[in-house]
């Protein structure tokens, strides 16, 4: 018998009929032994229908007080939900954050969890779209849970998107190292705060699908989708891969400050303005200097992109006497990602020639110690994956 | 300066539009130095649609997740209006029942407030129907402030139902008493249990219309309405009709036990079984004996009235051989309420003559020292009202 974190997705609750099979769904876990925390986003379209509703009254709603009106959907949820369990016989309650006492600051929208247990009764916080992932690691975390399940409408992490690669494989495991740098590089299963939660706790979490027949045995599903594993796991031993996968992430958009003086401080004077203004900096690169010069590329989120041209016009050039500020918001960022790297030489060569056998343009490249990026021209985004994830053998079970 | 509790009905907050006109509404009652709490209801049609989502999932849902998925209605509605209100530049912050710690016994869906003030994190209860109307009293007792507002649909308490007599009255003033006697006869102004709880804590209340103009200067705003007040109060000796309201009441349903032994302990043995199903008796009449037996009659409401036969079928009239059982569901309850009827003889007798002109039979009296009730057929219950209404001069200021 184990204790078990399940989280279902705003699709998987998005209508009555599917509440039902979550319950189905959660009862046999039930009936097989085992105890079982449910955390349900809101029905899919409520978050955005509360925060419309929000928007009429101000264009920019007070944060606290769209948390309590946004707050309710996750509320309609966990009722709902401990109704449809009753309604099959399984002994059911629901709690709201404030009644566990998961104890969050007070960033609106976008709060993060200070603790379980503490017993104080604040203010009604979300953290954020995706919010749901992280109660459930850290509702997981708190119980010393044995397993943590995030329920999807996909059925674990593919090698890479299949809408773009038929080919992708299903990973049946992938250490939380790897996953962070795919949520990192554009994969969108898992919210890299929840990613960053259990790798902090070690909760093992699986991904799930919920569109699955409910009935499925639980002997089946607890082998199905994705487990996170540690790197000193002994899952880890059943798969060797070099590469677990290939991410790539379109939102982004990349800035050019050329020929500014190559000395110390420099990065800080055009990046300092930036960060400022909250403006989150991925993929940085600066090149050798020649004549004392050098250029500075950088990307940002392509909603950023506008603002942060703007800000190096004028609160940064007329400071540090660069010669232009050019930018281009039609490149993609693609990754390669895999522990296996670490001890294999060569992966980045391979990584480049392939892409050049295509001629495929690298504009910028960076690296960690188990992913490699490359930022391409954005038409070239499908080709690169396809190509990468044939070259390393993805498609190979 | 005084503190003043003001309460918005679900009609007064049904739009977006219609939160905006409260938020002025509040807005000038702030600029004109009060302090003031506010408490919505959901907006009108929410608490339904919540309602019928449950019953989608569990045809009697359970009570505990129900006031879960229907505390959110109003969740919504208070962080609507802190936004509309600091969209206005007014200072404002919403909290919900758990925030201020409004504690409540556990009774689900018509919880009853225990205490306003201890430090407990419980579960989330609603008040029932018309639940903040209570809710706004019993915090304006706990908070001690200067008036109550309860801001309805309509604009005050009226000698009775104006839809039925054009000519009826609004009342500048009326007392606790009268208007606890007008709500049990059928007045639908306010909740019964927040009209107890204004009396049990002295709140002074006054019911007030929100669809007037909200700009209306509070000078003026502050006069308006109905004002409920105390026999002792300064203010009730403006007012000195003898009759201050015609109530009635079509909600009933009449049950007569005929010729049951006229000894001790028969009512319990008739009325006990019904109370044991949580069915509320209202009008109950029994006649002097003849014969050694007597007839008793009591009124229902007309959703329990086939229950209750059905008991006294199967389990009352087995055990106490009364010859026959007997219901009608077309009755009417016509009611006059007065303060002033204590010191004046006669009111009991003009209101039997006055019916009796018009050949309206009366099947039943019930007397209390400021209420007079008589059980009519339906089909009079207009006729019977405007008559009344005349005779007592109700029309006149």
């Amino acid at each position: 018998m184990a204790l078990i974190v399940q989280k279902f997705g705003g699709t998987s609750v998005g209508s009555v009929e599917r509440i039902r099979n979550v319950a189905r769904r959660v009862a046999k876990w039930r009936a097989a032994g085992h105890e079982i925390v449910v955390v349900p986003s809101a029905m899919a379209g409520e978050t955005n229908r509360l925060i419309a509703l929000a928007k009429e009254i101000q264009a920019h709603p007070d944060p606290r007080e769209l948390d309590v009106v946004a707050a309710t959907g996750e509320q309609v949820t966990i009722g709902l939900l401990a109704m449809a369990l009753l309604e099959l016989g399984v002994k059911a309650r629901s709690y709201s954050g404030w009644q566990v006492r998961i104890v969050t600051d007070s960033a609106h929208n976008k709060a993060r969890i200070t603790s379980i247990d503490e017993a104080k009764a604040g203010n009604i916080t979300t953290l954020g779209r995706g919010g749901s992932d992280t109660s459930a690691v850290a509702l997981a975390a708190a119980l010393k849970a044995d397993e943590c399940h995030i329920f999807t409408d996909v059925d674990g992490v593919y090698t890479t998107d299949p809408r773009i690669v038929p080919e992708a494989r299903r990973l049946r495991t992938i250490t939380f190292e790897e996953m962070l740098e795919m949520a990192g590089a554009g994969s969108k299963v898992l919210q890299i705060r929840s990613v960053e939660f259990a790798g902090k706790y070690r909760v093992p979490t699986r991904v799930l699908s919920s569109l699955t027949d409910p009935a499925i045995a639980v002997v089946e599903e607890a082998q199905a989708g994705t487990l996170i594993t540690f790197e000193d796991d002994p899952h880890m031993a059943m798969e060797k891969a070099v590469i677990s996968g290939v991410a790539f992430n379109r939102d982004e958009a990349k800035i050019t400050v050329h020929d500014v003086p190559d000395r110390p401080g420099i990065a800080y004077a055009i990046l300092g303005p930036i960060a400022d203004a909250h403006i989150d900096v991925d993929v940085i690169v600066q090149n050798v200097g020649h004549d004392g010069m050098t250029d500075m590329t950088f990307t940002v989120h392509r909603n950023d992109y506008a603002k942060a041209v703007k800000i190096l016009k004028t609160q940064v050039q007329p400071h540090i006497k660069c010669r232009e500020i050019s930018g281009d918001e039609r490149i993609a960022k693609v990754s390669i990602v895999g522990m296996g790297m670490r001890s294999h030489a060569g992966i980045a060569a391979q990584m480049f020639r392939t892409l050049s056998e295509e001629g495929i343009n690298i504009q910028m490249i960076s690296t960690s110690e188990i992913k490699i990026t490359v930022v391409i021209e954005e038409k070239y985004t499908e080709l690169a994956v396809r190509v990468l994830h044939k070259a390393f053998e993805l498609d190979q079970a």
